[in-house]
C-alpha cells in the first residue's frame, strides 16, 4: 500500500510502500552523524525511496546524485522528490551503482553515504518471495565489498565514505576499508536501551586517509519506558 | 615511592611504585568483561604489578600464569601476590612475552588476558627518561601484532584472547586478529561521560571462531557532575 508520509521535522514528506519498507531511523541517523557543506559534492547510493538524499539537501548546494536499482522503488523516490519540489537539487539514477564508475570520473565527490543492504545472502534469502524486499536487505545485487571498492574510486583525496551498518558487519567493514585504502575515521555505535547491546553503527572512512580513529559518543534510543530520549526527539525535530 | 593500596572491594591489596605507574581501572574493567570458569586455564601478559591475574584468582581455580619482563615491576608483582598469599594460585615470570611460545605447548590456553602498551614509538618515546614508564606505555619490548601472533599459538582452538585497549587502535587490532584468525567476538566502548568520545575498549576473539560480532551495552564511567556512576561502583565493589 503506497503511503505519504512526514519526514519528520525536516518539513518534507516522503512517499512510501508499506509492502517493500517503510522510512526508518536509520537515515535519519545518518544524516544526524554527517559534517555537511554546502559546496560539497554529494552521491547517496542503495537510495531507495530517497530519505537521507532529501536530508542531505537541506544543508547541500550542489547537486546531490541518488542511486537506487529497483524501478518500483525508484518510482517512490521520484515521487518523493517532486512532491517536495527537490528535482532540480537531487538527480536520481535508475541504474546499478556497481556502474558507476562508467557514469562519473574518478576522484569525483567529496561525500558518499549509503544504508545498504544488511545481510548476507543466505538460506532465508531465497525463502523471501518479496522480491523488492529482498534486494534492499540482502546482498542480492550489491555487497559491501562492492560499495567500498567503488568508493575507492569516485571518492576525491580525502573525501568520506559514510554508512550506516549492522554491528556483526564491523569487522568485516573495517578490513574491507583498510584494503581499500579507506582509512576509519569515526564510528558511532547506536544502542536501543542504555543496558542493551548495540543494534547498528555508522562509520567514516576517507580515503588515503591516515586517521586516528574516533569513536563518537553513544547514542542512545530510548529510555528505559520506551520513550524516545531527548536527544534522538531534537534529532528528529531537525535540531 | 613504593605504596601498599587497597584493590578496590576485592579484599586484596596490590604494591605499587608511584614513579611507575598506578593501579586502574583499565584492569577492573576487563576482569568485570569476562566470562571465567573455575576450570579454565589462563595467562595474563604485560602483567605489571598484576592486578589482572588477582583479580581471575578470585573466579578460577587453576593455577593462573601471568608475565612481566620488567624486574622491577616484577618485584612489585611477586611481593602484591604475596601479601595476598597467593603464590599458590599465580606464577609470576619474569620473562619476554615474545619468548612464551618456548615455555608453553602450542594450544595450551583457554583464556589470554592483556593489558598491553598503548602507544606505537614515536619522538616522545625516546624523550621519556623513565625507561621503565616507557616501556609499560610504548611498544618498545612487545607490539600489538606480537601479542596477538603469540595468542595464535598459545590459544587452544576457540580460547579466547581479551585485549584492553585505546579506541584509535581499533582498525588495526581487528585486522590482526583477522589476519591471525583471531575472529572478533565481543566489544565494549567505555565512555568517560554520556556525551564524550569514547578512551577505552575492551575486545574479545576467539582461536578460529566464526562469531557474529556483539558490541555490548555503552559503560559510561561518570555521571555529568564527576561522580563514578552506579555501575561502576558495583564493579568496583566486586558485586
Amino acid at each position: 500500500m503506497k503511503v505519504i508520509n512526514d519526514l519528520l521535522g525536516f518539513n518534507m514528506k516522503i512517499v512510501q510502500d508499506t509492502d517493500f519498507f517503510n522510512f526508518s531511523l536509520d537515515s535519519v541517523l545518518l544524516y544526524n552523524f554527517l559534517n555537511l557543506k554546502p559546496n560539497m559534492k554529494v552521491i547517496d547510493i542503495c537510495s531507495g525511496n530517497c530519505p537521507i538524499p532529501m536530508l542531505i539537501s537541506t544543508k547541500v548546494n550542489n547537486k546531490i546524485y541518488a542511486v537506487e536499482i529497483q524501478k518500483e522503488v525508484y518510482e517512490l523516490g521520484k515521487e518523493s522528490i517532486e512532491i517536495n519540489n527537490l528535482q532540480d537539487k537531487i538527480e536520481l539514477l535508475n541504474m546499478d551503482a556497481k556502474e558507476l564508475g562508467k557514469r562519473f570520473e574518478t576522484d569525483t565527490f567529496d561525500l558518499i553515504t549509503c544504508n545498504p543492504p544488511y545481510f548476507k545472502i543466505n538460506e532465508e534469502t531465497k525463502k523471501n518471495d518479496n522480491k523488492i524486499k529482498s534486494i534492499a536487505r540482502h546482498e542480492i545485487e550489491i555487497t559491501l565489498e562492492d560499495i567500498i571498492k567503488l568508493s575507492r574510486k569516485l571518492l576525491k583525496n580525502n573525501g568520506s565514505l559514510v554508512l550506516v551498518h549492522r554491528p556483526e558487519r564491523l569487522s568485516e567493514i573495517i578490513v574491507l576499508m583498510e584494503k581499500y585504502n579507506i582509512s576509519p575515521k569515526r564510528i558511532q555505535f547506536i544502542y536501543p536501551k542504555e543496558k542493551t547491546e548495540s543494534n547498528m553503527i555508522i562509520i567514516e572512512g576517507t580515503k588515503n586517509g591516515n586517521n586516528a580513529l574516533k569513536v563518537l559518543e553513544p547514542l542512545i534510543i530510548h529510555e528505559e519506558n520506551g520513550d524516545y530520549r531527548k536527544e534522538i526527539e531534537n534529532i528528529f525535530k531537525g535540531c
